[in-house]
Order: structure tokens, then sequence, then C-alpha cells
């Protein structure tokens, strides 16, 4: 099965760099100051290199929501009992969590799937992908079996690439996982050498006790199972959990379908991480989209070379950065597709040279 | 006509108390770790507080344009030709700018208005609210005269009570003006006492030698006029502009009319803070938008105590930052109205004791 994942990871081809210059061109010839639309000119001049065409646009989006438990919450690690993760996950289907309440009001599509809940509930509308009732407890054994971790990669795989053939423009990645900042901080600390004390934060919002325990718990984990960094598998199968490994499947799978993929927040950048270590070329697939507001964010965006776009303070999950960052690569599309050039602006001609002369692209 | 603005700034209440509260209240009942949607909280607790209403929501927003040009730039100060300003003010009303493309895209109304355009141009589209063709070199005379910046504050105020009329639910402002990042950083240096150096940047991309020069202009035009820090009409008349003073009056109307106001970039939120000044009570309807690259933008936003949503390195004035940010507020709106509260979510009840005990708000 781990062979299929290396067949995926070869059909992940570079971004177009003649879309990407052609792009690049048509920024420096849009009447404005060269650079002066920043991070939205980066946006779109990427969007083209993942389409291959200058003028994009986004119709059609969906956020994936996995769900999963994590054995590492009987540490007392998290403030939050298990069962909230099953009635989170039945809540997003009604739009009525955070992220759901704004995708529906911006009009994203949700596909919530469940790849590891614990607890029993009913629900139709979540996906039914379980691969375990909730992982292993990393304080004591490995997280999952390889074998786990490369099912959760495959149905992330599935899933994006379900996506695609559904016509999405754009998928955004989230989660719900009670414990899954715990297990985030181990993958992260395991694949970047980062001391736990540095990508560690409070999460949900654990006690000064629960804080303490859970950086214990990671350390120790690290010490007992050793991942070995250069093998995210390894790393996702033994401090990991399921949602973190179809996760870092999905960015892997959107990438390979040519689809640009958003990261959520803290556990969403270090399943990116991952799939960026498996594969470098996906990352050029990858947008951000907040700063999270945990701690160890800031580490991945650095590993990854991302800078987010939006600054709100939040560490929600669930995905609730993704309908805002919609609309920020809308926001980079209408300005490709809708400003004039010098020449059809009738701006001055002297001032048209003078910003030619101090142009960073090659006009 | 002074007396004018007196009676506006008078009609300018304090936030809405009881609403706020009650708005904190529901924020901490919805089914979410306390705080975890951190400034989206914020923006809805303020929003009640300045409709006086629990549930708020953006369904007609406003962009209000002005322009004006700037004596300065005889002085060199800036790489872009005066003509820039009213061949912009004309695309800006055909949706073809960077901001206008957006506003376009995002269904936002436009409304472009010349307050001291110089140069001739022909466009019904654009409201003529000639004061002055453009103002005084502020190298050697003060930019404009009291009366002139009394007419140009009221007739920001006229437009947005008039926005007010017509329904809008949040307005945002910007500008168009070559030389205006230089009127922007005297007037901050004015009315902070910050170092000339530490609020002055190279705006639209002028040369090494035009930034010294710039700077050196500043600091000149500070020692010559001695504008009155503790009189805001005194320093925009002195060392502002035409499209600084009108700003500031729709800042300061919209807090008179009750409604919310986005701020833009550095020149908005200079005009933002002249209107503080005038106003304290004013700045509870201000809201920011994205982070500019000019570097005055933070000690402005820091006198306001204000952090910007967005990063997006953008430095295209216009009001373009003002798009995104309505979208940001309206997500702030989907949240507050959107989500279950703890109740609702059937989240198990020792997980609510729990988040209770660690509310900030008195629930």
């Amino acid at each position: 099965m781990e062979e299929k994942i290396e067949r995926i990871l070869q059909n992940v081809k570079p971004l177009d760099r003649t879309a990407m210059d052609a792009a690049a061109k048509h920024q420096s010839r849009l009447a404005k100051p060269p650079g002066s639309l920043g991070k939205l000119e980066d946006i779109s001049i990427r969007f083209a290199g993942i389409t291959g065409n200058l003028y994009n646009a986004i119709n059609h989006s969906r956020i994936i929501v996995f769900c999963a438990d994590n054995g590492v919450v009987d540490e007392g690690v998290s403030c939050a009992p298990q069962t909230v993760t099953a009635a989170q996950a039945v809540n997003m289907t009604k739009g009525v969590t955070g992220m759901s309440a704004m995708a529906r009001y911006f009009g994203c599509e949700l596909v919530v799937v469940d790849v590891g809940i614990k607890t029993s509930y009913r629900c139709a509308a979540v996906r039914d992908c379980n691969i375990a009732k909730g992982t292993k407890n990393l304080a004591e054994e490995p997280a999952m079996t390889r074998e786990e971790t490369v099912r959760a990669i495959l149905t992330g795989t599935g899933i994006a690439s379900e996506a695609a053939q559904d016509g999405m423009d754009v998928i955004g990645i989230g989660e719900m996982g009670i414990g899954n900042t715990t297990t985030s901080s181990a993958v992260l600390a395991a694949l970047t050498g980062l001391q736990v004390e540095t990508v560690t934060g409070r999460g949900g919002g654990v006690t000064d006790e629960g804080f303490k325990k859970k950086k214990e718990v990671i350390e120790n984990a690290l010490k007992l199972h050793e991942p070995d960094a250069g093998d995210p598998i390894d790393v996702l199968s033994k401090v990991g959990g399921l949602d973190l490994a179809a996760m870092c499947g999905a960015f892997i799978g959107a990438a390979a379908c040519r689809m640009p993929v958003v990261i959520d927040g803290y556990i969403s950048i270090v399943a990116a991480l991952c799939a960026a270590r498996l594969c470098p070329d996906a990352a050029g697939y990858f947008f951000p989209s907040h700063c999270s507001y945990e701690i160890g964010y800031n580490a991945a965006a650095k590993e990854l070379g991302f800078d987010p776009w939006l600054d709100l303070d939040m560490r929600l999950g669930e995905g609730s950065g993704c309908p805002l960052a919609f609309e920020v690569i809308s926001a980079a599309c209408a300005v490709m597709n809708g400003m004039a050039t010098f020449e059809g602006a009738s701006i001055n001609d002297s001032y048209l040279d003078e910003i030619r002369k101090k142009d960073n692209f090659s006009v």
C-alpha cells in the first residue's frame, strides 16, 4: 500500500514556470507601483503556476475537516473531554461551529471526515472513513501502526482527489481532534529537531499543570519512540495521529491534482510540513491563511517558507482560517483579472518609463 | 463654519456598553474555547457597541476615496507625476485600479470624491467637491488656509453622513493623491512628536535621493510652521492636505452616524488619528484593516491602539485594504449569528463548567 503513496508522490509536478513568468510580467504591467499589492501579487503568480493559466478564479471551494481522537488524552494533556471530537464533528455538518458558520456564510462546501473518532455518534452527514476508534496513547506505545498511518494518508489523498474531480478551484484543510495540539507539537519537534518547549502551546486552554504535563509527555515520547526525522510516515505513526496523517495525505493529493490547497492553523501546518517532507514539490501548491496563536505555528511556517495573510489571534482549528483565506485568494484574482495596465490606464509615459527602470521583473 | 464641526463632534457618542456586555456574554456561551476566535470576537463585540444590536451583518458597504493634489511634490518627494492623481481617480470609477477591481469583485459600492485635484479631467462619475486645485507647497508656506481645511473636513463628514442615509452598514476610507505619504508623515510627526526618520517611508517608490529629500522637507516644514499638536486642524492646515482633511472628516462623520468605518493603509490611519485627536470617542467606530508596508503605519496604529487583521505587504492606498476588511467583519458577524452555544451544541456539561470557571466574561 505504501507503493501507492509513492506513485501519488511521483504525480506531483513542479509549478509551471512559464505561466509564472507570464503572470509576473503581467503584474508588472498593471497600473500600480511595482510590488504595491504585496502578497496578492505573489498569490496570483503562484496560482498561475498551479493551473498554467494567467487568469484564475475561485468559483467552487471546499473545506475538508478530518476528525480523529488521540489516545494521549489519557495523560491529561487536554482540558476538553474526548466526546467533544464527535459532538463537534456532528455540529460542523449542521453549520453551527465557528468554521462551519463562516463556511455557510461564504458559500464554501464542507466535507467532514471521520478517520478515527472514538465516541459513538449517529450522523450520516459525517463521512465514515474510520480507521481506528482513536489512536493508542503515545506516552506508552506508538500512536499507530505504519499500516494505519499509510491508510490514513491514502484516505486524505483520495478525498482531495475527489474534490478536484468535483470541480473545486481550491480546498482548505481543517481538523477536529481533542489532543491534537499535543501530537502536532510532537511531530513538529521530531521533524525539525526544535526544542519541545519552543513548539508547544496551551492548545484549547489547558491548565498550568496540564501544560507542564503536555511538554513532559512529548519529551518522553520522543525519547521512547525515537521517530526517524527522515521518514515522515514513521514520525506520524509513532507520535502523530489519524487526523494529521489524513491531512498530510490531502495536501499531497491536492498537489498531485494541481489544485491549490489552503493551510489552516497549527495542526494543519504541521500536516503540511509532513507533506512537504514527503514531497518538496508539493509545497508549491500550499497557501497559508492565518497566523495561529499557537506558539509552534511560526516555526512550522518558517520551515515551509510561508508568511501568513491574516493575523486574527485565532486558535480554534476546524479549518476556521480557510473561508477568509479563500477571499484573500479571490482578491488576488480580482486584481489580476480586473486591473488595467499602464497602457490602458492613460498613465503618463514618463512615469511608465520610470516604473519600468525600477521593475524587478524583466519587461 | 468651525462651529459646525464642533456640533458634529458633540453628536459622537460613546459605544453602547450594555450591548457590548451582552455581546461578550453571548460570545462566552458559543461552543468554542474562550477567546479562540481572537479578533473576530472583539469585532463582533464592538460592532454590537456601535449599533446597539447583538446580531449585525454587512449587506451594504461603500468605499469612499478622497482625491487631491499636494503642492509639496514640487520638492521632488514623489516618483510619480501629479497627473496620476486625476488619471487614477477616473480609472477608479471604471473599476480598473487595484482597489476598484477588488471592490467590483466583492460588490462594494464606490464613491470617488475630488476634494483638490489639480489636473483637468472630464469624468462625471468623479464627485466634484474640489476646494482648491491642489494645496500650496508646505516647504514654503502652509499647505492650506484654516478655512480650506475646515471646508475639507465638512466635505468628509457630509459624504459619510450620506452613506449612512443610503443604508450602508460600513464604509471604508481611501485616497488618491500623489505626494500624500509626505503630508501624512508630516502630520503624524507633528501630532505625536515622533522623529521624522521613524515615520517616513518611500511611499510609491521614490529614489534614494528623493527619499532623503522627503525627510528633509518634512523636518524643515515642521520647524517653519510649528504646527500645534493640540490642534489637529492647525496641523492639517500647515502640513497636511485636502485629502487628509476630508478623510478625517469622513471618520468623524461615520462615528456621528454610529456607522463602522474601516481604515485602509498609512494615509488613512493618519487621517483616523487626526479624527481621534479631535474626538477620542470617535475611535470606537474605527476598524483597522491591513498593516501597510509604510513604516509610519505601526506608529499610528499604536497611538490608536489598533492591531490590523491583514498582513499582505500592501502599500497601494486607494482604500485597497477595505474590501477584504469588510469580509473579515462579515466573518465575525457569521460567527456571532451562526454558531451554536454550548447548550445547543450538546457539549459535555463538565467541559462547560470548566470553560465557565476560566471565562474572562461574567456568565
